[in-house]
C-alpha cells in the first residue's frame, strides 16, 4: 500500500462512463515462418506465464478512491489477458471496430488496471493485440514505451516478455514532461501538486506574454469541439516515412509540418463533407520535446512542452496549407527557443487551462475551444521489430478524447512507417474512418505539387 | 420526450460501474438445413434492416439522468447490432467468457440503452445471440418474454422481426408484478411511488407476521453475500425437463423442489471445495407467481410475489436435501394461500428490505443477508422455436447481481428443456462454471435416490 501522488489520482478521479481514462495501443504482428494455427494460443500462454509481473502491474486504486495504491499479490492472468477473435471476413475494418467497443468500456478497479487482448481471424494472417493501461498508471507516452521495450531487434530472439514482465528496472521512470491531459484531471477537483502549479504558471505565462509581444492563436468552434459521450470509434492506417520526408524535404519544411498539413487538408475535406468547415482557420495543438539547456531552473532530462499550430484549413490549396502551418509552427518553435523551460511549460499550461474547466457542466458549449484538435508525434523503434519471432506490422496508439476535444490523432514512427491512430467520441465524430481516405488523399495532393 | 417514473428512474441512479443495471438473454440458434457461411452475415443484415424500430427501443434517458425519457428519431444500428466472434477452439466455454464481458460493461447512455451481439465461430455451427436491455426499460422477465415474442413455431416461417421491430401492441405491458430488484433501486435514493410503498407495506407484513405467527428464514453469512464487483462470469447450460421431472413424481415434490435440490447440492459442494460452506443451512429467494382471487384488493392480472426457502445445505444427502426444501416451500405456500395479494405483496417487501440497504457503504459487511442465492424459474415455450428457419437451441437468462448477492441463477423453460443461466461476480465467484458440473451431480444424486 502506497501514498497516491494527484498526478495519478486526478485521472481516476476525473473518469466517469463518458470519460474513459486509459490509454492504448493496438499492434499488428506477422506470425514466424511456418507458424502453425496454435500460434495465438501460444503467444496467449507465452503471455499468461509470464510470471514476474512488476510492481507497476500489481498496483490496484485502494478506497477511497485516488487515496492510496495498493499492491496486488496475486494476478488474474484470465482478467487481464483475453483472447478474441475478429469476425468474418475478417478485414482490419472488422478490428478496428473491436477496438473502438474495447476502447470505450471502463476497466474494473477492482483489478490492476490493465488488460491486454490477442485478436485472431484476420484474414491475411496477422494477429493483433490491443493492450489498455489506465492514464493514473502510465502516460500515453511511457505507455508506448513499454510495449517497445517487449520487443527485440533480434527476429531469432526467444526470450521477449510482455509488458508487465520485464524487469523492475525497465519500467518508466516518474513522469518528467508536461503531459497535455495533467489539467483535465487536475479541473475535477483533484488538489496538490497541480492545483499548486496552475496559479504560479498562469503569473509567469502572463510575464511572458507581455515581455515577448505574443498572441496566442485563437480557434473556431467546430463540431469536433463539443461535449463527448461514452462510445468511441478508431481507425489506424500506416504511411512511408519516404514519403513524407521527400514532401518536407522538396518544400523545405519538416516532417512534422508535412503530417500537420495532412491532418489539415483531411480535417477540410471531412467537415466540408458534413457542412461543418468553419470560415476561421482552425488549429492543432502539439506536443513538442524541449531540450533543457545548461544551468536552467529545473531538473535536466528530456521534458515536452505543448505549441498551437495554425492548421490553415480555410485555404483551398495544399501547398498553401503546408506554407501557413510551416510559418506558423516556425514562429511557435522561435518564441519558445527565446523561452527557458519553466516559462515554456507556464506557457503550455496557460493554453491547456481552458481544458481543466471542462468538467464544469456547460463549459464547452459556451467557449471557443484553446485548438480544435490534438496531434501527437511519438518516437518509436527505428528497426524492424520482433516478438519472439513475430514482426511487428503496426503499432497505433490509442489515445484519450475528452469534452471539448473529440478527436485525438496520435502517431508512432515505427522502422519506415509513421502509424497513424486516430480515436474519436463515436457520436461527435460520424464516420471516422473517412479521414484515412482524406490523410492519403491529403498526402498524395502534396506530392503532386512538391513530388 | 416523456416523464420518468421512479419505477425506471431508480435503475438509472443506481447504476455505477460495479453495479451495471442490464439483464440480458444468450440464445443459441441451429442454422436452417443447407445454409453458408453468410447466414451469420444475412442475419446481421437482416436485424440492422427492420425498419420500424417500436417505441420502446427508440427510448434514451435525457439530462438530467432520471429525470424524463427522450426518443430518437434515427437509430444507429451499427452500434446497437455487433457482429462479434468466439476465438478458437470455438467451444461454449469461450462464448461464455465473451458473454461475461459483455455483461460487465455499461450501456452508452447517450443512445437508447439495449445492444445485441451475433456471435460466429462456434465449432460446431451453431449462431449465438447476446441480447443487452436495461432494467430501467423493461425487467428480465419482459425482456425473455420480448425474445420469445420474435420466434416463430412455424420452421418455414421467414417474417419473424427481431425484438426491437415487434409491433407496438407486442411490446410488453407496464410492470405488474413484484420485481425482486425494485428495493434495490428504491434505497439508492429513488423518491416517489416506491418510497411510498415502503413504509405501508412494512405495517401490513408486520400485522401478517403477528397475526399469522410468522417466522421468517434467516440465512447464514456466506462469500456470495458481500460487496462486489463491476467484472462478470458467466455459466450456462440446458437440463432435460423430463429428468426433473421424473425425480419430481417418484419423490412427490415439484420440479421447482427438484431445480432448488440441485441448486443447494451444487452450492454445497461448490463451497465445500472453498471451505467456504456455513454450518446453519442456506436459502433461496424464489419469486412465485400470483393467482389473484376475484373481488381482491389489487388490479386483476398476474402477479409475482416471492417466498425464501431453506435449501438445506447443511445435509449431506441429496434425497434428505429434497424433503426439507420440499416441507420448507410448502409451508412458504401455505402461508401465502392464506394471504391476500396485498399482504402477500407486503411480506415479499419486507424480506427485499435488507437488499435496499445494500447502497450504504458497509451495510453488507455487518449485517446477515435477507437471503443467499435468487433462484428465478422463468416459463418460456413450449415447443420447438424458430427465427426465420434457425432453430433456437438454448435461451439462457442472464440476471442482475448486487452487492449482498453476488450470485443469481434464473432457469427458462423451453420446448423439453430448462436453460439455467448463471450470472456472478468474477472477484466473489470464482470458479463460477464448475457449478454446472456440480448441478449435474446432484441431479445424478436425486435420481439414483428416487428414480
Amino acid at each position: 500500500m502506497s501514498f497516491m501522488p494527484p498526478t495519478d489520482s486526478m485521472f481516476l478521479l476525473a473518469e466517469n462512463r463518458d470519460h474513459p481514462m486509459h490509454v492504448g495501443g493496438l499492434q499488428l504482428f506477422v506470425p514466424p515462418e511456418g507458424a502453425g494455427p496454435e500460434f495465438t494460443e501460444d503467444l496467449l500462454e507465452s503471455f499468461r506465464r509470464a510470471g514476474n509481473v512488476s510492481p507497476l502491474f500489481r498496483k490496484r486504486p485502494g478506497q477511497p478512491i485516488g487515496t492510496r495504491w495498493k499492491n496486488d499479490e496475486t494476478i488474474d492472468f484470465d482478467h487481464h489477458v483475453r483472447h478474441s477473435a475478429v469476425p468474418g471476413p475478417g478485414r482490419i475494418r472488422e478490428l478496428l471496430q473491436l477496438t473502438s467497443r474495447w476502447h470505450g468500456a471502463l476497466l474494473d478497479r477492482h483489478r490492476p488496471l490493465w488488460e491486454v487482448h490477442v485478436v485472431e481471424g484476420l484474414k491475411d494472417g496477422r494477429v493483433a493485440v490491443y493492450t489498455k493501461v489506465h492514464h493514473s498508471m502510465v502516460d500515453g507516452v511511457s505507455a508506448l514505451r513499454l510495449l517497445q521495450r517487449s520487443l527485440s531487434e533480434d527476429p531469432d530472439d526467444r526470450d521477449c516478455l510482455p509488458p508487465w514482465a520485464l524487469p523492475s528496472r525497465r519500467t518508466p521512470a516518474p513522469r518528467k514532461s508536461f503531459d497535455p491531459l495533467a489539467l483535465v484531471g487536475a479541473g475535477a477537483g483533484a488538489v496538490g501538486e497541480m492545483a499548486g502549479l496552475v496559479p504560479a504558471s498562469l503569473k509567469i505565462a502572463h510575464q511572458v506574454i507581455r515581455d515577448h509581444d505574443i498572441t496566442l492563436p485563437r480557434a473556431p468552434k467546430t463540431v469536433l469541439n463539443g461535449p463527448i459521450g461514452g462510445a468511441r470509434r478508431f481507425a489506424a492506417q500506416s504511411w512511408e516515412i519516404e514519403r513524407i520526408q521527400r514532401v518536407a524535404k522538396s518544400s523545405a519544411t519538416t516532417m512534422n509540418d508535412v503530417v500537420l498539413a495532412m491532418v489539415s487538408g483531411a480535417l477540410r475535406q471531412y467537415l466540408l463533407e458534413q457542412h461543418a468547415l468553419p470560415d476561421e482557420p482552425m488549429t492543432a495543438m502539439v506536443p513538442v520535446s524541449l531540450s533543457l539547456r545548461a544551468g536552467d531552473d529545473v531538473a535536466p532530462g528530456n521534458s515536452t512542452g505543448l505549441i498551437v499550430v495554425n492548421l490553415a484549413t480555410d485555404r483551398e490549396a495544399g501547398a498553401t496549407r503546408l506554407e501557413e502551418i510551416s510559418y506558423s509552427s516556425r514562429q511557435a518553435k522561435k518564441i519558445v527557443s527565446d523561452l527557458s523551460p519553466t516559462q515554456f511549460l507556464a506557457i503550455s499550461a496557460l493554453q491547456m487551462l481552458p481544458l481543466a474547466m471542462t468538467p464544469i457542466p456547460g463549459f464547452v458549449r459556451y467557449t471557443n475551444p484553446p485548438f480544435n484538435v490534438i496531434v501527437s508525434n511519438v518516437p518509436g523503434p527505428r528497426e524492424e521489430m520482433y516478438f519472439n519471432g513475430a514482426k511487428l506490422d503496426g503499432m497505433y496508439p490509442v489515445s484519450i478524447v475528452t469534452d471539448g476535444q473529440a478527436l485525438n490523432i496520435t502517431l508512432a514512427s515505427r522502422d519506415k512507417y509513421l502509424d497513424f491512430g486516430l480515436i474519436g467520441c463515436r457520436k461527435s465524430v460520424p464516420h471516422l474512418q473517412r479521414l484515412l481516405g482524406h490523410l492519403e488523399s491529403s498526402l498524395a495532393e502534396l506530392e503532386q505539387a512538391w513530388g
